[in-house]
């Protein structure tokens, strides 16, 4: 490899660097740093490696400034308002004094004797902002800027992360084949893209629930997802809280916010599905879109037709908003008040440039459930809604299942791409058998890896404790690398620009005996360092010429070293100076390994 | 599902069954039991699991005698020789005294001043045995009799384990598209098939090395991995003791053993690949031949010409067989001695039905060395090779790579099945990406998967130490469960007869909250119910109808199931009935959700 930065993928301008110690691009090791956009406020996150050889590799970065020491975070003040500026600039907005925030919002009933919110101390401290929404008239979506022509600081953003052309962000986008979920509420993010041109993307999901675990915990939740490569989090708290723990995880999160609006509404009329109306969901939409949620599922495509189609299912619906809307439909006898509302909703989302999550609220929860009638008859109402969103300049990815055995799995991106117009794919795995409960990061991130190799744009993780609890800090981490580990084998399948330069410099210091290296290229350095040092504590392993497989005595790297010294050149030189080489390779001792003391 | 046994896949007779306190078909969890064959000395072992309905599950069992509580075993002893009845009774093999022992067998050199085998206490003290192999001029192999119309024994246990009629099992052996691994002198074994139209097989490896572990940490690696589900395991040790342990884990071993004898070959001359000679490794393949080795990996395909094609590769040559022999090659200018003495090999392995894994020395370390050159013009010579040892009715595999990107996977299966005339695929992962090292198993298991699903016959285990260090107890259990589900996973999608009933009754069992019998159903019972412990602790929990991950306020599986028990039926009674059954279930308070306490 020449001395030359191998990055994957950022621009081919050098990122100035910040680190510890102020020093730029000395110490070995991985640091922030930033590559310098066409405007001043304009500045791209990179994971810069220093290898021991002298060259770097610039990583994709999802960490926020959290992993930048020149920058000082506090969670009770939020993260700056970066895009503060060009959403203003754009002059088609307006602050406005928004809706009111309520008890119930937290889960907290009217009716309680306790009254009032539980924990005061939880209500988010950072600065007093108002909301923000499109003028009367204006399409204030990066779609509708995409469509006019105009290229936004946002997709300047992330061409230089994608390392494209912005030209090429602002086709895909107008396209409909990409979604920048950007709310003018959440200033707070890191433009980033989603869709099967791009770098493809992972989304953890965290959360509260009835159950178990505090505001604290998911903000942590959130920081620690991105920490390991997270581009996009999803909020699906359920218990009490919500409003306030999701008010604290967008003012501090740099990547976009997701959530199932559908759950709080849910929780407002204290689980009571049949309860749920129009008003109670709307009202609860434009809450989220306030505090600056960026993408939000919808389950509108689980019609009251479809509901009988999952009677005789293994495992009926196991979406949790799908069933949501299933037992409303079932009480009411009546088309989803989401399907026969989703216009107004467009008009909504809109106003803010909330992007569409369409759910699959019907999806397969089992192998022996996966393409049926019911999955399918969803997936073509959401290319019907995909449509609709559409002329409302909203921009729109389509979720998908589940659990699909493997030889099942292309036909549902197929499909999707199909009947949806390549608006971007987002699946759940999917799981390619039921039998591994406590490894289903491992039974998804098979077919996660074949359904994005296939033009899945975003791939929604799956931790270790799917079906069997809630994940913890160690069962984030490991879904996160699990479906970077996915992500990233379909962009080198894809043949993704740049994609496999990162393997190749690993590889490179893996050849040539560089641990250092190898621990920070690692999309985990943490564990990658610990294994090794488990075997081979010393430090003088980590520059020694050997490991513990074959141990200082014989080793394949070390002979595939000398067949390169000897060997090294063209065909032609090769053959010709085989049996001169030969000879000498006899005369140096045949030194095909180290010496050793044993 | 209908009160029968899903079974993935045994017969359909009823298994007999062992357990603890001799009660058989009653008590809840998990059994040894076993399936009668047609003659009384052929029991096939399964693991029967009792659900909480009254149903069971039959499931293919590795696990051997340990798992059973009627069978005392005795590691210092070893299990009982099953096969041995059947081997002599054919009458074509005899004992003979055989080749002496000797300290070099263990690394222990000539002048080395310690002398003699350094741990006495080490020497297996089982029952005294004399090698077997086959009289002169009778074709003793599993291939040699399936090609005559013969079913042995060994092919009848096979069928009843695959749930397939003897016959299909004696026409892919004799076909050459299956191997019965079983060395004559290896009774001990529980035989098992690797072929595509079986259930796809996974192998472990274990093994010491120079730089540590133990004969006892090796038997008791062995018996673990079986445990959790390897149908071989290699033993590929490196350092002192080699002849020790191995005699040790064959043994003990109810699973076929592999191993690499140019390790132990490279030991005896003291790591100096170039005093390496055929005379030297013959000797070797002898000694390992009388033990009882049931498939050995031999780097014949790895020729003089092939060594410069590496040169220029980004990873050279990481298969340590691979480098060996280029190294040898190297340091004499000459043709492999494996190539030039391949036929007198032949003869030998025939002799006591060793089965040849024709190694991949020239495997890709890298993605950018995959799919190259150097590793098809190997290829090529394995399937020259391949003709050859069937020639000399030589059961034969052929192993493959290593590191490979998901997009070239396809090009290796369909190429070894051309060229090496459909002989089955025995692959290492391969691994999708490079830069995930200490999460190699999931690297590897994405593409294990997919491959298994296009034909590979058997997946070779990565553990999570995979480059980084030497794994312990822990990773070798995570490496053969990953691998169960990348090979399950792949039954699946090729439509394996039964693989789906495991996956359906997990299912089902999920779906009706039966938490006691996801668990015993699971890959991994002891880990999904910890997992779940973690959250919801209390023994209430594991028959509440909700988990944790919606609460006990609402349950998406609950709802399906109120959708079921309404909607069960036709789609015309369905439609029909919808209307009314609406109306019903309004009168009945709409109970979508459990009553809570909160």
């Amino acid at each position: 490899m020449t001395n030359k930065d191998a990055r994957t993928p950022a621009s081919t301008q050098n990122p100035t660097e910040t680190s510890a110690d102020g020093e730029a691009g000395k110490s070995i090791g991985w640091h922030k740093a930033y590559v310098e956009g066409p405007r001043p406020d304009l500045r791209v996150p990179v994971r810069q490696v220093h290898l021991t050889n002298g060259q770097s590799v610039t990583l994709y970065d999802t960490s926020g400034p959290y992993t930048d020491p020149l920058v000082e975070t506090d969670v009770r003040r939020g993260l700056a308002p970066l895009r503060e500026n060009w959403i203003i600039a754009r002059g088609d907005t307006e602050e406005y004094a928004g809706r009111p925030v309520r008890p119930e919002d937290d889960g907290i009933k009217h009716t309680s004797p306790r009254g009032g919110l539980r924990n005061l101390d939880a209500v988010f401290p950072g600065r007093p902002r108002q909301p923000r929404r499109g003028r009367e008239g204006r399409a204030v979506t990066q779609l509708a800027y995409a469509r006019r022509g105009e290229i936004t600081p946002e997709m300047e953003f992330v061409a230089i992360r994608e390392n494209v052309s912005p030209e090429v962000v602002r086709e895909e986008i107008a396209a409909g084949r990409a979604v920048l979920p950007a709310n003018v509420n959440h200033p707070e993010i890191e433009p980033m893209i989603i869709g099967k041109r791009f770098l493809v993307k992972v989304n953890a999901n965290i959360g509260n629930s009835a159950v178990t675990s505090s505001i604290e915990e998911e903000v942590e939740k959130m920081t620690w997802a991105t920490r390991w490569g997270a581009d996009t989090v999803m909020d699906l708290s359920t218990g009490r809280n919500i409003h306030t723990t999701r008010e604290w995880v967008l003012r501090n999160s740099p990547v976009p916010i997701g959530t199932v609006p559908l759950y709080q509404a849910l929780e407002k009329v204290d689980g009571r599905a049949e309860e749920l109306t129009w008003e109670i969901y709307k009202d609860t939409v434009i809450e989220q879109a306030e505090q600056g949620v960026d993408y939000m599922t919808v389950h509108a495509g689980v019609r009251l037709a479809y509901v009988p189609l999952t009677a005789n299912r293994k495992t009926g619906i196991v979406s949790r908003g799908g069933s949501i809307m299933a037992a409303w439909c079932l009480a009411h006898h009546k088309e989803s008040f989401l399907y026969e509302n989703f216009e107004e909703l467009c008009e909504i989302l809109a106003a803010y440039d909330v992007t569409y999550s369409l759910g699959d609220g019907l999806r397969p929860g089992s192998i022996a459930d996966a393409n049926d009638e019911a999955q399918f008859a969803e997936l073509r109402t959401l290319g019907e809604l995909n449509t609709i969103a559409k002329r409302f300049n909203v921009q729109t990815m389509i979720e998908g299942p589940g659990h699909v055995p493997m030889h099942k799995i292309k036909e549902n991106i197929d499909l999707q791409q199909e009947i949806c117009d390549e608006a971007p794919f987002y699946t759940l795995g999917p799981l390619t058998t039921d039998v591994a409960p406590a490894y289903d990061h491992i039974t998804s991130g098979i077919g996660a890896a074949m359904i994005a190799w296939w033009g899945t744009a975003m791939l929604c993780y799956v931790t270790p404790k799917e079906h069997l609890g809630l994940p913890n800090r160690d069962d984030v981490k490991t879904g996160v690398i699990t479906y970077k580990i996915a992500a990233h084998a379909a962009d080198l399948a894809k043949g993704h620009p740049g994609a496999q330069e990162w393997d190749d410099a690993l590889s490179d210091a893996r050849f040539e005996f560089r641990w250092e290296d190898q621990f920070n290229l690692a999309l985990d350095p943490d564990t990658a360092r610990e294994f090794h040092d488990e075997t081979l504590p010393a430090e003088p392993a980590k520059t020694a010429h050997f490991c513990s497989m074959c141990g200082p005595k014989f080793c394949s790297m070390k002979i595939s070293q000398d067949i390169r010294r000897e060997h090294g050149g063209s065909r032609a030189e090769i053959e010709e100076g085989m049996a001169q080489k030969s000879k000498e390779f006899a005369a140096a001792g045949n030194r095909v390994y180290l010496p050793i003391a044993d």
